[in-house]
């Protein structure tokens, strides 16, 4: 951690709908006007809030580039993903603060202010985490990358659980066909959410690489491949008997893929700026989220 | 293996549509017309493959229980897997013929007819497998098991891979509460098909057991559990943002279950009658189907 | 749970060492004076725990049959399983008291002083675990059984990870070949210990099934099988460079096997009785073990 | 691939001991006869392998240094393994040829004349591979590095499966204690090896990474931890009972490590340098070793 500039105009961006969040944003709103320049509070989220009344500026989501410099995303990973997308469109760092239990990206407490004032002044640590980009093209079609993934892309069968028949390419190099549920490609940053779940390697955040991990693979021998980050993955869907897919990144809505189209995925071209406070530990929150401070688990023989 | 009654009157079904499947029927037909006293085809079937002119009985599903003794499902075990809704309907033995690779379910090929003549004469090993039931009710209302499964029942969010949350009760006692993408309830036959990829065990064909895998849950711990086939499961789908579910059983088309509804599953009344031949033998299908045969896989460290 | 018989001559059975237990050892003594007809304590017990001057009978193991109906294992689940051995020897019942975190045996606090109590008086559920024997023979010889297990059988290579080779039959019908670093062969009880480790399923504890869960086995498509507790397991060690195995029960000191050496498995004549207090609930144990209870685990992905 | 220098002086390296591989390594080393300035054979490998008359130069292995361009590793990868350590000690290229299955590490059927020629004309891929070294210090001891591994290292109890207990630190940070039969620290070149077996996701070769895979961790939720190959790993047995370790490198004999000794783990300086064929393809191997091929392998649902 070195000392950096302060941040003296923030935007907060969350998606709580419901009114027992308002207390939160009080408290955490009072504090903010007294340290910073400007506190704005993002359209969409005044709209969905409903808070008190406030002193805060709203503020339209294209012009958050030019009057802030960070984007405090008050939320659950899940705020944080959706805040990531900000982030990257108007390249502005984001602070994470967890109402619920703490996550992997939203690691602050509200109720730590001085953290919060601490990181405000300029005591932080900022990562930089690698972002995937994906397009769907038909034949023939170039490739238009339209949307991005801090944590995964997921492809999947449109329907339920069903096998989807595809093949995929590394670097334009063969790899295998595959019949499976479908693959999550994720980050080191989403190695430690959906894709953990599907068997997954933990992968420590600033490695620049990408895992891809079978969902259901009928090939038991199937197992989770990490590559460069900067290896770019073709995804072919087979056509069996017109199975259609779904591309999903970070869980958002779907684009819909057809029989024979392709994915493909590369990384991003910026990253995602997080902060985090000075005592920010990465293998801490492994072990708070992962329950690895517990002592025992299983049953012993003794041994 | 003990000699049992020759088995005289037979139906093929088969949901194949393509033409080049003609010839092996024909081949098989002909065979099968020396030997039995009556040969018949599924009216579907026959509608469906398209048959060259042949002298065979077209007979209505409704009709099977009393003209036939022996259901023979012509396919892979996808098909056999329709055949056994049939067969429970009318109480009927399937003998399982398989065009491609031998499968699980069906495990004779086409041209082993010598093999099959020995099994219409009586020569042949009869074995019960258990079969799962389920249905879906909502506050009040009284369950009416209304779909069958051989292989399993897939508890998985409506649209494509994404969390449900759910609460497991065995026999009326709370098990746990689950956040996963679904849930797979497979009885020992199934346990070698999509359960398998899922990370469950592979059940002995005879056991009264039943096992529940769970679908990438959130929950890293979470892990399969096998209990008596004689209990009953119930799942509440909790009400997560409104989140619905499909059941699917054996993979065919899907019941919707909104939030807040109870799937309720249990051992079907029923068996499902599988013929195999003399020489059947369980654990060589396992090392063909899941490669066991072979001797080296992963590279060695010299140990 | 219904009332039975109370216990009214009970021997404390204990492996602990350490000086900090005696004061748990004192309150829980004076408690059960107070309701038993007599308390013994193990002689090995006594010499270990150097207690201060108490007023309990000492016992020799050979005598334990006359002399009690309840043995009282006080320590964690490995203790229970050394309990064990003399509650097969002398057939006698179990009830498992923990000094530290609750067990998946030893399921009562030492301060449960009316728990305990109850069950004394008779109000109880008793369970009855299945227990695996084994045997090693060399060609020709007939294979004595020798040892126990209420957990799990272990065989593993001699020394270190290093792989074995070995053929598995169940029945004598040949399952596979087998290069790994060994196999567990578990109970229900032992599904949720060392098995569990190794990616077994969670048995139902009475269920008359075993487990046989693969070592790091060179091929990846291994998977546990789960089979009828009535079938014989033979395991047939291959010559591969002379190297041996070991062959443990419930981790105890082990057995070795030489190159082409067979080992015999087979469900054990009698049962371990388990003595649980009335409010006993299995899947509370599993919830709590295997902190299924905490809300989230993994980062989510919105999803 | 780009045209390099030929290799004009070639050592042969093998363990082989039995007669029956004397055919292979006649008609081989009458083929490299032909092409080269000067063919070595090892001193050991002509001891074990007990060859007919031949014209070869035999070779201490403290000479291969300035004698040789290219070692010549004949046998399995195992094979390969040992000769890597020559290979960094004298700083030259291998090339694996391989008498049974083709390997991850030795790509070349001893009958492919024609591609061996072209390799020993400058037509090749070469690799360098990351290799790990380790030491083990007890208290106030400073760590003596002093032995490498190119597969991988691996903690196990003495003897058998056993619980140990350590703590693994990363760069100095505290990580998470773990309680399990011990540890595989692997690097990409390992990761298809035992780690594999063992849970660990497959690592592209050129990846600068390295994997830890615990081995039967009693806390389900462990993981495997891909980190940077430049992280310096600190693992420390804690004192459980005096359980002592084995530390191995490529499943070499090991070293004991005492219960509190320290085992330090890091990237050696040097890189086994791989020579394979113009036509080598990475993920051809991986297909072809772990059976991606086929088509079908879990039984199916229709789906």
């Amino acid at each position: 951690m070195t000392t950096s500039q302060p941040f003296k105009r923030i935007a907060l961006i969350s998606r709580h709908h419901n009114m027992d969040a308002a207390p939160v944003f009080t408290n955490l709103i009072k504090h903010l006007n007294k340290q910073s320049d400007i506190v704005y509070i993002q359209k969409k989220t005044a709209e969905n809030l409903q808070l008190p009344p406030h002193n805060l500026s709203i503020i339209q989501d294209d012009t958050l580039a030019n009057h802030c410099d960070l984007l405090l995303s008050v939320g659950g990973d899940g705020n944080f993903l959706n805040t990531a997308q900000l982030a990257l469109t108007h390249d502005l760092p984001i602070l994470g603060i967890n109402r619920g239990r703490l996550g992997f990206l939203a690691d602050v407490y509200p109720h730590e202010l001085e953290k919060i004032t601490s990181v405000l002044d300029g005591n932080y640590i900022e990562e930089q985490r690698t972002v995937l980009t994906c397009a769907v093209s038909h034949t023939e079609q170039v490739a238009t990358y339209c949307d991005t993934a801090l944590n995964e892309i997921t492809l999947s069968p449109k329907q339920g659980p069903k096998l989807i028949e595809f093949e995929i390419m590394i670097n334009g190099q063969f790899v295998c066909t595959q019949r499976s549920d479908g693959l999550i490609i994720a980050t080191p940053t989403g190695s430690t959410a959906y894709a953990l779940s599907g068997g997954g390697p933990i992968l420590y955040p600033s490695l620049n690489v990408v895992v891809l991990v079978p969902i259901f693979s009928h090939n038991l021998s199937s197992r989770p491949i990490v590559i460069n980050a900067d290896d770019t993955i073709t995804i072919q869907l087979r056509n069996a008997g017109g199975v259609q897919a779904h591309i999903s990144c970070d869980s958002r809505p779907c684009i819909l893929m057809s029989a024979c189209a392709t994915l493909h995925i590369k990384k991003y071209e910026q990253t995602v700026r997080l902060i985090h406070p000075h005592d920010y530990n990465y293998f801490q929150t492994l072990r708070s989220k992962l329950h690895w401070e517990s002592k025992e688990h299983v049953g012993t023989s003794a041994h």
